[in-house]
């Protein structure tokens, strides 16, 4: 149920201290993260080979990690190299080492064939160090299979019923414009690209435009494999969706937010939601705004969980029950299609 | 393992308030319940067609109820009746309607074939604000299989152990008189009637009677199908069991009282149990002593909870062991075999 | 996975009050334990033959105990001696008796067949109350099965890790010690018999040694079946254990400390873990070092726990993994062996 040759987000940068290593299961594996004394992280299964302790449970030394149960040390590579009172160390003794890459303020592990890892494939995340946009970095847990959180990024329509007081800002001319929209979607080699122009909303105050203004805002996002969800939105004056009714123009925008999202199945009903969203650098606000965003963010992502979970329940009483697709479906079909054959792909 | 064509009590009125809807899981199936803006009560399955989010978690639009996931809307009949977005609504978009009828300060839904759904067949519940009897609404959640609760139901020979300290006064005179008791069972065309007389019981104070008086009690409910449990107890002048052993006597008791209560399997481990018990109007206190009676009722099935609950516990860690039945478990027995043949028949 | 005839701790004697039955589920089977007017310990099944109800929500009487379901009340060898309204009483209503004895300050319950329980094959247990040594009783609920603690008590060399805290006092020249010695290991008809050296390790202060001085410290534990742990720590002077390497020498020591341990089964994923551990009484302030002792093995047992649950969540997260045994592990793998043969027979 998971694409295993893929890079996934596994934590923020900001959240692997030195020396603490830090416990994940992802793809239904026990993997410990730590930072070596040189701060290069180190990705390792969370199990020591001996009685499978978790190895998270050890203390980093140097470069090495050792298990704190019956004193064995491993390398990044995975190898044992220290086995207490034992001079000639079995090569049975090692456990999984999984390539790791550090980019875009994150932790990217290759969860897939070692030989197969390549970190200049990692997406432009831009996350929430990138100097063009004022983000915090946030996380979620959820109690859901990450199909479902990937199928709610995938239909933005959504948005005016489950986020009608957040983005929507209780506003019907917002949320009427979700509703009226027209959603184009187009396959990328490793994802979709949809796109929707929200015509004819109220400008709000911070863009300077005179009271009562309208403008139109471009909604596009990239949704790649596997589960990076990157979400620009683009607010021009009245009318620009009639002249480039299919993409962005060429004129700056008034103004723009970005959002970098990536979605980690842990285990097959669990999965990490890690976000960024906030206000271009342009805005001369913009870092002021960066706490508001980021509230709104977190505000609207529990909108997401609350109903996602609740979802979840309902599917899990009764698993056999189908879904009923229609149009609003077709990115989360092309998508999900995509990921199949990709799946299919590697059983072969 | 449930009997499906009838009419089970989802909810007590008062609890479903105007316009918010209430998500119950009943026989396993997720059903949302709310009241239309007339006020009507209307049952749907609570499993949105299209990516199957509840519906609970909707609003309610008039007669019918959004989905607040992607803003499909549907009708009291569960026909979809708004796609934003679209105006050619495919048949296949709709969700199960449960007929619902109210009576007796309850809310009733058919769980079966709706072609059968006869509201006429509802039985005389009697409910909290029946005029004769001075009655609070309650309810209870258990951890336990709905049978046993019906088991516990059906044979009140647990009362001098389980409810000794409550309804048994912690008074040998009133327990003792439980023992003693010669139990009928007489069958009934959707149930069973059992009857037992508590001889030379003490009079309790608002009897009015003499002090160091005793009384003939009688003891009699119906258990009708699918676990609506009709108790009245009628307390008599010493020495009327004797005239009368097997039923009322044609004169008026010198007080009684009654208790109407449902037994609704949620899931195969849960279910709702619904009660209200007090005493009868014509008592000049009765409206004084309605709370002290709902306070009884609620500490005795605590007991009945704590017990049933525990015994849940023990039979689930070895499923497979058996009961050892003998003739206290008459009514038990025979109900149990009239709702065995029941489920029998809709299974063919 | 259990051994059934052998005799396992059920409780500390001082944990079971009087009149207070004690529900403890062994070796997947409930049982309750209480004490009869005599202050004699009774076991049975803890699930009434009538409706499978706990008897440890019941009432002692007298010898027996008395179901508060239905009223059944059975004696100390099972048998059901009161079926409130009957005078004949089937044979088949009955529970299951199990053997008890008290001794050493603890309850132990034969869970095997009946006709062989022998009370005289408990092991020297040497519990709280024994005058040699001054200790108190303790227990801690593990979600862990039983055999994950055993190996922890069976191969030691953990504590310069798990312990190096508390058993190891953060002092390197007891860790270090720890990794050094050279562990004996030899069989018993119903276990096996570890001993280890630990030489040249710091004097601790109350030893009345001149500062600076080193001891030899024998450490030498007995595992026995089915989970009985008994472990001797002898201080000796700076050399004892070149002259006597194997065994402890003739000589008194300087110090000693005895800790008695019991781990019983209770389901395949939860285990009771009684212990006791404290200074011998030939030291002028065992008494006042009673509390001390008690509260580091806490503390180190603790420590124990926190890993080994994590243990077994990486284990039940991937049930196939197998281990990777080496030498360390010598008297685990002997003693697995005895208990594997012993399960062997009992299934024949």
């Amino acid at each position: 149920m998971y694409i295993k040759n893929a890079w996934y987000v596994a934590a923020w940068s900001a959240d692997l201290a030195t020396a603490a290593p830090l416990a994940i299961t992802m793809l239904d594996e026990p993997l410990v993260l730590y930072r070596d004394d040189a701060g290069r992280a180190v990705a390792l299964e969370d199990r020591c080979c001996h009685r499978l302790a978790p190895l998270s449970h050890g203390r980093v030394e140097g470069r090495d990690i050792r298990c704190l149960y019956h004193g064995l040390k491993f390398a990044p590579d995975g190898t044992c190299n220290d086995m207490p009172g034992h001079t000639a160390i079995p090569k049975a003794m090692r456990v999984r080492a999984y390539p790791v890459a550090e980019r875009h303020s994150a932790l990217w592990v290759w969860m897939g064939d070692p030989a197969r890892a390549d970190a200049t494939q990692i997406p432009d995340f831009r996350g929430p160090d990138h100097p063009d946009w004022a983000m915090l970095p946030g996380r979620m847990d959820y109690a859901a299979d990450y199909r479902l959180i990937q199928d709610n990024l995938l239909d933005l329509s959504h948005v005016p019923y489950v986020h009608r007081a957040s983005f929507g800002r209780s506003d019907a001319r917002i949320n009427d414009a979700w509703t009226r929209a027209t959603v184009h979607v187009a396959p990328l080699a490793q994802g979709v690209h949809v796109t929707r122009w929200l015509t004819d909303t109220p400008a709000q105050p911070f863009l300077g435009q005179p009271a009562g203004a309208r403008v139109d805002v471009l909604n596009a996002f990239d949704y790649l494999v596997p589960g990076i969800f990157l979400l620009t939105t683009r607010h021009y004056a009245q009318g620009t969706a009639q002249r480039s009714p299919r993409e962005a123009p060429t004129e700056a925008p008034l103004f723009a937010t970005f959002s970098c999202q990536a979605v980690t199945p842990l285990t097959a009903r669990t999965t990490c939601y890690f976000f960024a969203y906030g206000p271009w650098m342009r805005h001369p606000d913009a870092v002021a705004m960066k706490d508001g965003y980021a509230t709104l963010a977190l505000q609207a992502f529990n909108e997401d969980k609350t109903l996602i979970e609740a979802q979840q329940r309902i599917i899990d009483a009764d698993p056999a029950r189908p879904m009923t697709l229609f149009d609003v479906d077709r990115a989360p079909v092309q998508y999900n299609r995509l990921a199949a054959s990709l799946m299919e792909q590697e059983r072969r």
